[in-house]
């Protein structure tokens, strides 16, 4: 096990991205076809997803009609530049939270009042909002990420289980973890495809991971397995995580953390 | 609140379409960038939907790399041509698995089996197979699906609580109601986004749906209001559905039903 | 050369696709950055594709904000299912002529006419329209498609000429066979990326496609080849073309015709 | 008439994008569909155009398997990233030849001749190259931008004539301008949709401006617009160039530049 000591970030800025006045517009004048608007949906994500790539964060696809990306060193100028995006490609605009904070949860909640503070995701006057709260794109230091899978879940469960048995196991699994590390650490924990489960962490010992660990297996049966990374950016922490996660598949060990000698293959 | 007695269909087709081998894809030759990854696997998904609508059919992004589609009267070759169709445009390709069965949970059973059947999921060898369980593309009868969210989820949530805490709030509501429809009578449940959760159900009473509500308020303390509707294609039938639950929004009732001589406006 | 005579086909259907009231959207209330207008025209064009690709159908982007499509055999309630995943997610919407006739230019022309009559493209109040003439969805009988490229264009341009004068010889090629198929046989033809043109004709003699490669040769010393395919769709078509192109790459022949008895690979 | 005294642009940064061994691939096994080639072909264009958004470039579609955006400002490392977001979600790969030159045409020039010292672009093995000539990202001073539209296109043809006859009259009116503008003044010239048609120029008086609008109608009896803008990112000489399109239509003069005291609505 690799274990680096390293600097503690002292922050982290978290954009919460809210469709404007969604829930009416997808009744009015009628009820749209659902699956006109999962497509929508997933590709306004997809949008997110690239436009934060730009400067290596990280997206995640939370509610849908509430995104989630961590934009540490995108500007004000940045988030509306997205605004415009998705006001000249999309049929329905956004408005956006930014919020940075000690810890990822305290960013989040920074961010979500921030935005409420605005007026109601159903006030149909109040679009392309763009609150913040703390120091926009002034966040040094580190950030971590925790990328969680389900040890054997091909085996286990993909090709043993029905896709419905699985898939139930994983949602919980997900929700036993991300309640334990937002609760525990302060964590902002998201499924993101397959069985994986991305957290953002602050600084942890991997003795948090273990315990985090240790409830989801006593509270869901579920054995995860779990790659620790560091960065400056969620990408360059994301990557190491991945290649630490990779780590534990090929030795069978649960933790693992690669620190910031590791090379990032760009 | 409006009961109409309907008959009840005697099955359903469900393919899960499967990425074929694409875990070990997404870290060759070392781990690709995560935000890659989530808009890739956003267009494939929205994608299926498209591909579906084409049918009046519901997807769903389940797992992503494994995502579920309600495809009655979709043929083999309609299944062929989304193959085809992914091949052309994305690093991937795709598996499916189609069953027919009498309740939900049975044909997405059926469908998982007869692709796990083809061969791992993780198998370099198995690619773009087609399996099918049942006599594909000959489902009539009724389909039965009911709309549920979060009562109040705007003003209670969204506008006031953090972004964080609701998403887990509504994670919660969609496992707990997604394993009681499953257990109880067969259902297949999935979140699409918001707070809106659909599920594919067999035929079911009133107080079929009362007892799920209850369930989930009991085990997660949230109160679930639900639209049921009844068609002969998922769209018909979940426009109905959405019908009932405006209903529910402006009456303040919990649990409407609207039934087949409700106009479909297309 | 493979010669096959084949009966003639009696009539072709072709959609004119228009984005309403456009241009003054483009720059309203201040002018709109143009790579968010070429993304949303690139994804529309794609959005087309896949539609008529539902019923082996071609598209072209012709002007984008007017697109064309060959949609054989798709009735009106498939174009209004367009209208309405287009409305549904894009920031506008599209109304659509609907042409049958017996020639590619007849049928272009009367859906062209059929949408005028409604208003212009330019009035606000004239918004998702779907005028038809003709006897749509009932056209049988055969079509016939020809796909036209540069020879050696990769030897000889794209790997030894400057980017901007092969760009230019293409559209020249381009517009000199247009015209010509235009005015001598009722064609409609198209650019469709690379060096590949594709030529919706009526069934004609091997003759008029080599006076329409002889044309362009002396109009602007281009060098076509021409793939020509039957069909009762025009992806059959257009296969069946693309294969005959093939063999011209091969032998070096310009022209090359395959017709009903080539084995569709779909 | 606006008429501002700029200072010239030295230089420009003309990026090639050309997508490796792409017609082999098209055929290989057998030829593939034609509309998802071109849903893939538009979208891949769609990529090109945001990823050159996030620095204010332009892009144009140009022959789709060769793309080309103005790119000042963008570093190799941006291009890198370019290239591994199409490998990580598409099934293509793309090469690119980065130019900077004192014209437009030169810059072209460049980049083409760079990548083709790469190889061929139907080279299997050449894959994913990025090559350069001048000095990338270092363009300072102002660009040009000219924005030309046809005069009363809709009442004139959108509304009147044929949608055949409208796109080959606009298709010979592109060509006719690309050519005079390319051997008279080293302009690189593009179609970007509906009547419009986009330039860039090295820093020119009017009096050249109404040389080529005098030469399209001479050529081809088609009255032409133009907007000139200048400004320090292709967006901004753009959005300019837009502004001084729209003061010709309400005025109904031919030629208006905007300069550097506009202000640009980000």
């Amino acid at each position: 096990m690799n274990i680096t000591v390293t600097s503690t970030r002292e922050s982290i800025q978290i954009s919460l991205v809210q469709l404007d006045n969604y829930g009416p517009w997808t009744v009015t004048p009628s009820p749209r076809r659902e699956t006109d608007l999962q497509a929508l949906q997933a590709r306004l994500y997809a949008a997110l997803a690239e436009f934060v790539s730009t400067h290596d964060g990280y997206a995640f696809f939370d509610r849908f009609d509430n995104m989630i990306a961590v934009t540490d060193g995108m500007t004000v100028a940045d988030h509306k530049r997205f605004q415009e995006q998705v006001r000249n490609q999309y049929p329905v605009t956004v408005s956006i939270g930014i919020g940075v904070g000690e810890t990822p949860t305290n960013a989040l909640g920074a961010a979500s009042q921030a935005l409420q503070a605005e007026g109601s995701a159903q006030d149909a006057e109040r679009t392309e909002r763009l609150a913040t709260a703390g120091s926009v794109g002034d966040t040094p230091g580190l950030l971590t990420i925790a990328h969680f899978d389900v040890v054997d879940v091909t085996s286990e469960f993909t090709d043993r289980k029905d896709a419905g048995e699985t898939s139930l196991t994983i949602q919980r699994a997900t929700v036993s973890l991300a309640s334990y590390l937002r609760e525990e650490y302060d964590g902002v924990t998201r499924f993101v495809g397959g069985d994986n489960i991305i957290a953002l962490c602050p600084s942890l010992d991997l003795e948090a991971f273990e315990a985090a660990r240790e409830h989801v297996q006593a509270t869901t049966g579920i054995d995860l397995q779990v790659g620790i990374g560091e960065g400056e950016t969620p990408h360059e922490a994301g990557y190491r995580a991945k290649l630490a996660l990779e780590e534990c598949r090929e030795t069978g060990q649960r933790i693992d953390r690669v620190g910031l000698r590791a090379t990032i293959d760009r």
